[in-house]
């Protein structure tokens, strides 16, 4: 039995061009002219692109002990509702928890997937067991990424010492060091000195963790990469401070790649100054929303390539939630949605204003992140072979995003009232065609668990130049050089 | 009758994957497993790529009343012999020429060319039959880039006037223009007072036009070009100053391309103070070559993204041709080869190094210029569909470069001795196998024009946005407010 | 007969201290405690600092037929009112006209000076009379700085030919070149332009010379100077391509000054989108009003020392005379006001707020372009010896600007309403106590011509470190270097 | 007894001027033509220049059971010898030391100093006893600048919570905090992996420490004190990446002092790949020195303004002492000489190469400093009034710098064979004549403790900016906004 999408126009990250795919066993079997098969989808006036991947969503994830409220179920079916047909969540281990106890306990949670998974192993403190088990996460578990949290002290956070020893492993392992970029001494110093000062309202998040204190965490995260010979991905990218350093690295010739989110690229910080204390707490997340300035600066930053990932940090909390911060910003369970809505965004602020064309929409959305993750072209792309998550992308369809019509759990959304232009007609998963316009046809245990293998090109290009200029030991014959 | 490579890894901007290649009729047929055909070119311990694309040739250069060395026919020769297998000549009116007159003077010198090619026009002059032409040769020419040069005053150097002129019409077209960016006038007075102080030798060529004066120009011609809506290519990008600039408008979001050449990634302005004036002139272009610091930076700005093309500006004068020159650097006829070294040296110096990958290595020498020039995917890809342009590239074979054994028909080369392993094994220029190690079996006359669509993807979402933040009148009732 | 002012606290670009100050013969005699005299002014509770210098004015300067309103008599007057004792306009010599005719035209009409006052000479075309009159103007007239108009197309204009050969000049004579930097080619370009397009009226003016023109010219006009071994000076510094660019220079340390006005650290673009035509027009002047961002950059600037001076290029034109744009932009005489308001405002906006200190505050007003003109500490200190330019602020007096107190002989004040703190008590031009509070008590004529010499330490410097590193010349024995 | 320097010419950080200068009670009386005295001081051919001052020496200090070689009687002397009149030395309290007792065991070395002296107090833990010693450190004892090290991992390194509570209490207490910026914490990590690999020859040193190290420190002190809300000196800047970060947050009006040493000026890293161990051994210092790309920077930051002052770090130990790190370079003590040459060193290689002024040159070796430290006009300044620390400078005096003729106890000189030309014909440490050319008259015990007060004017502009834009509650009147 074949699925065959028909009279659409295939986008790719970098082709534009007529033709119909046949699909067969949930990968792609043709791509061609007037191709036929068992159910036809009609994609006249569409775009077929590649589904999008997420790589920053946090699923049913503990939290105080309570869980964020979407799922890997909800959480799946928002995401191809969307156009997106894979995600990948952060596994966080706990204090002097095993990565491989971890591991199992975040992959128990995904039995009803819709949509392929893959997880980020976080490393949130650093002993023997750690540095061995790390092998064994890239060379068995088929994770090749490593979360690294430089903020939330007392909980997640690392310092430099662990942060630096974790990256030259990642760099022996072929793997990616990740990071969560703020100075977490600052924020919870500052943090401190609001609540005592009164200053314990939503805005208080944001006044926080103000953008010089992302900027400083991602210069230094750079800093460690770089000594330790490692390319490094740098999530959530909010603001000016921190694409400059990334800008800055970059031009020096380092790896290292920025991922901001929808919620930067299109809202700011007056949304913390509602009157609303619901309205306000609804939008806390780390980092917080920036002014229009840094927003045009992240725009840039797709526009030139110094910035490759547009991601969501879907962790989202119903209202119910967020009020356990009532009176104490600091304890407003931090996170938003987005997953629904990323493309839709993307492309109505993005591509329908000229800032950026269809392939480079592709682009950030899902290929730059597979070639990164190292799952190119299995997913990402619109290639015989490649796993059939596509989505039919129709330029033409409207809605108006409103929490009354989203597949996410929770109560709200932090785009109700926007509209968007450019709407999947269909999302296939494997094939599976998962979502036709607003019917939805998911099917929960679909998604599989996707493995990626570690040392990528650029991770070994990097490993040779960083060998060439190693370090040379002087030889000398004795002390003084006539010998002591 | 099918040519197959065998057991060979296809590489291209952004894949590595083992595959053999089927061609029939010049074009890509197949790609897969276990193909056969009736010729079989063994690719075994090698890559199969995009043949090189060389944007930047001046070939039979009319020149002082005598030509450039290489014509299309040697021209193309030592391209095929070091990959590359398409090259793009620049069309240089002379003075109130018609453009379409020189389109055919041009079209005339390629009858012998061994590989395909296609034009820039060059803009030396402005008036109404100017702005006519350039649709005529958008449009039936198939040509969408126009050329100027901020330099060579009293010659091809075109003032601030007709260059936005010139941009607006291009932007109106869809086209992309281009600028040799240095500040004409003031290369012509420094070179005056050089002279005029005895400094008369080839380093004076380099005194005459130090970075700052690429920089200047380089800047000024994104600002015509981003006022005017236009995207653009900045030719020969030789130093940290005008990669500055490039930069600097890509972190606004402007679209700017620069091509740095394999010459100044590689050589720098120590050759200028050679005891030797031959060997000094040889090395004579514009611009000049730098020192080790913007070497430095050029190749930063491949690794990430901010430069995107690698030429070569080949235009090759013998020794006599250079001796015009002695006693008046003013007059050593600016050029110099490498075509044939193009890609053996950026291999060499680029990925055996680590500091590109050989999918980068790719991209910068054939995928990313037939992207910007609107050929792509029938130049620059490894699909189905392609012309058959390919070069099957041995990382292990060596030599030593020689003016002795190389095609070009001048008497030194630039690279003289230098060592590098990385080289084609086979090249095919639709099809043909024009090299075979080093056998040459180039055909003469083979090479065809390659026609070029305006209106690329970035051009449409660049004037898209630019009328999304066009200026917009105030309306006003009366003067004052109240009415007069 | 002495003039002491008392109880006050001298306040200069770097010193604060308890002092009274004793004048005679239009000079300081004596800065000391309990000094006494025959006059006494008290200064009790205020700071006495250095008259202020604005060296960009235009008064009475020729304008389609008319003149600009304020005069050297209003226009100083008004200055004397605001704490500002000197004035720098500039000589425009007409087509052809000898820069010494042009001065003498100037001259003539600063008969009735107020305060003192000195010229920077225009240079506006060139020729060989106007190379040997350049000379004349430094050594024999006390003009030791040359303005150049990037801008204004048809009219003051000079290209970058003009410029580089008058830079050069300056470097000779030890002269300082200043530039009004716009890159008039594009503006003549946006204008016709717009209004073709019918966008015609005063935010027009706006639009037809956003920041990067302004930006270009800034950053063609170092290079000029970079080459030519000339430090230079960058009037009307607007937006932050302009500070970007002169950054870029100083930290390559590259001598140029940047000089903000009050109006663009003050007031911003949207003054153009006011439905009232005249409000609009009346804030017509070149460069435009800029942004928010634009104005933090500026403040920063001189926070950190790379901008260096607040002027106005006071040009105050009538109403009426405003009118002769109506339908027309670019006839709307190019121009605002601000003589009396320069420090008044800066004190306020700078002082109060914490951005600057009040000793950076004296230097931006007066100390600081004083040295860079060659005229410190007879100009600029508070130094024995030095003119009794004195200004006793008041920090605690308050009023709301208005055109109807105000000296300037214009209708309105582009500062209206604005409320500010710091005030003169007391301005004294040569000891001559001009102004007490809002009773002015002016003398016509007392203003007398201030020369300047050329050479100051930094030219020199500048010129030694030029000839240090000055292209050598190849000494080589034939060609080849073995004998031809 | 009245002491008048005649027939010279006074240099300040702002006038050249003609006058004799007149001292009693070693203080200046009065300056101006035709004074006279009991000893007359001929400066024909000379300048009269403030006495240097270097804010950065550890006479005595202690390190592993020893003292660095020089004390506060041959380290003023030195000091005195090549023109410097005040040393800063860093009271470096033990661990759990109290800051008071670690101040007196300080102030017991001072005991024959020959010039006079003050400190800056070293911040090396953080307790509530530290918090409450600050304000006496402050309000008691004259000290108003607080060191941190972020570099000495185990020893005198404080983190990132520490420096943000002592940067906050510095603020406070008008104080300015003083960071050594280097990521101490890779540093230590580095020195581990270099050594386990063998490298542990001096240039490992280098290796263990490069810029990036120190350009992340600068950095993340820089947002530290940003967010403080205090003004912030990095002492021995000595690379681009640290002098950027600089430049950055000065370019956003943050109040940041950069203090390059005249070694990285001068000496560059290839000193330590001499294959005579104590040659390299004799140069080990933090940071590092750099190479001449670092140079030209910190060269240019002097020129523009971003960096402000030249110190020496002045730490001597004798080859014997260095020799501790035979085998490890990690027990290498840190630190090279400098105070006699500094000044002599920065003239010929800054003054008469055209790169400085004169004016530049006093202003970056004493008047900068001394109203960094709130000690101006007192010292740093030839006024009336102010300490009679004066230097007779003689441009045209010579000398090769050798460690045979040198006041250092130290038995090598990093300078060794340098030529300069520029010393001093008299340094007076208030009035007295310590030095006539070769000839040292230094009386022991002459030097005395210097107060220094805090709230600059700097700081409390910056403190009430902060205050302006200090984050505000937004005030609700429920929960969600219609109450809950
Ligand atoms: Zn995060
Ligand atoms: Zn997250
Ligand atoms: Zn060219
Ligand atoms: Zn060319
Ligand atoms: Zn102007
Ligand atoms: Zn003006
Ligand atoms: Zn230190
Ligand atoms: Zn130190």
């Amino acid at each position: 039995m074949a699925t065959v999408i028909k009279n659409g126009t295939v986008v790719t990250a970098d082709l534009t061009y007529k033709a119909d795919v046949k699909i067969e066993g949930g990968v792609i079997v043709e791509i061609g002219p007037n191709l036929s098969g068992t159910e036809t989808l009609d994609a006249t006036g569409c775009y077929i692109m590649p589904g999008g991947i997420d790589p920053h969503v946090h699923l049913e994830m503990p939290f105080m002990g309570t869980y964020s409220a979407d799922d890997f179920e909800s959480g799946t079916r928002a995401g191809l509702a969307g156009g997106t047909t894979m995600v990948v969540d952060f596994c966080l281990p706990g204090p002097d928890q095993s990565l491989l106890d971890a591991l199992q306990m975040w992959d128990n949670k995904t039995s009803r997937a819709n949509a392929d998974y893959s997880f980020h192993m976080a490393i949130t403190g650093w002993n023997e067991r750690v540095f061995d088990e790390m092998k064994t996460i890239v060379q068995d578990k088929g994770i090749n990424t490593f979360k690294h949290f430089m903020a939330y002290k007392g909980a997640l956070m690392v310092n430099d010492d662990e942060m630096f020893a974790s990256f030259q492993r990642c760099a022996e392992l072929g793997a990616l060091p990740m990071v969560h970029a703020e100075n977490g001494d600052v924020v919870a110093s500052m943090t401190a000195k609001l609540l005592a000062e009164g200053n314990n309202g939503p805005e208080g998040h944001a006044y926080s963790r103000p953008p010089e204190v992302e900027g400083e965490a991602t210069n230094r995260a750079i800093m460690l990469a770089d000594m330790a010979g490692v390319p490094l991905y740098v999530v959530h990218t909010s603001c000016e401070q921190a694409h400059e350093a990334i800008r800055r690295a970059r031009q020096k010739g380092m790896r290292v790649y920025g991922e901001p989110l929808i919620q930067h690229l299109t809202l700011d910080e007056s949304e913390y100054f509602n009157k609303d204390w619901d309205h306000a707490a609804r939008r806390v997340m780390s980092p917080p929303f920036r002014n229009k300035q840094h927003q045009d600066s992240l725009w840039a930053g797709l526009q030139s390539g110094s910035l490759s990932v547009v991601a969501t940090d879907h962790c989202a909390f119903t209202s119910e939630q967020k009020r356990f911060g009532v009176g104490n910003f600091a304890k407003i369970p931090n996170g938003t949605g987005g997953l629904e809505d990323r493309m839709p965004m993307l492309w109505t602020y993005g591509v329908a204003t000229g800032r950026l064309t269809m392939n480079e929409f592709v682009a950030v959305t899902s290929t730059n992140i597979a070639k990164i993750l190292n799952i190119y072209p299995k997913k990402g792309a619109v290639l015989v072979g490649a796993d059939a998550d596509l989505v039919v992308w129709d330029p033409k369809r409207s809605k108006t995003i409103s929490a009354k019509t989203q597949q996410s759990s929770i109560d709200y959304n932090v785009f109700e009232g926007k509209q968007v232009t450019g709407l999947p007609r269909y999302t296939l998963t494997r094939g599976h065609v998962a979502i036709e316009e607003t019917t939805v046809r998911t099917q929960e245990g679909h998604g599989q668990f996707v493995k990626r293998e570690p040392f990528t090109a650029v991770n070994k290009a990097l490993s040779t130049w960083k060998e060439l200029v190693a370090p040379r030991k002087v030889e000398r014959t004795g002390i003084p050089a006539t010998g002591v």
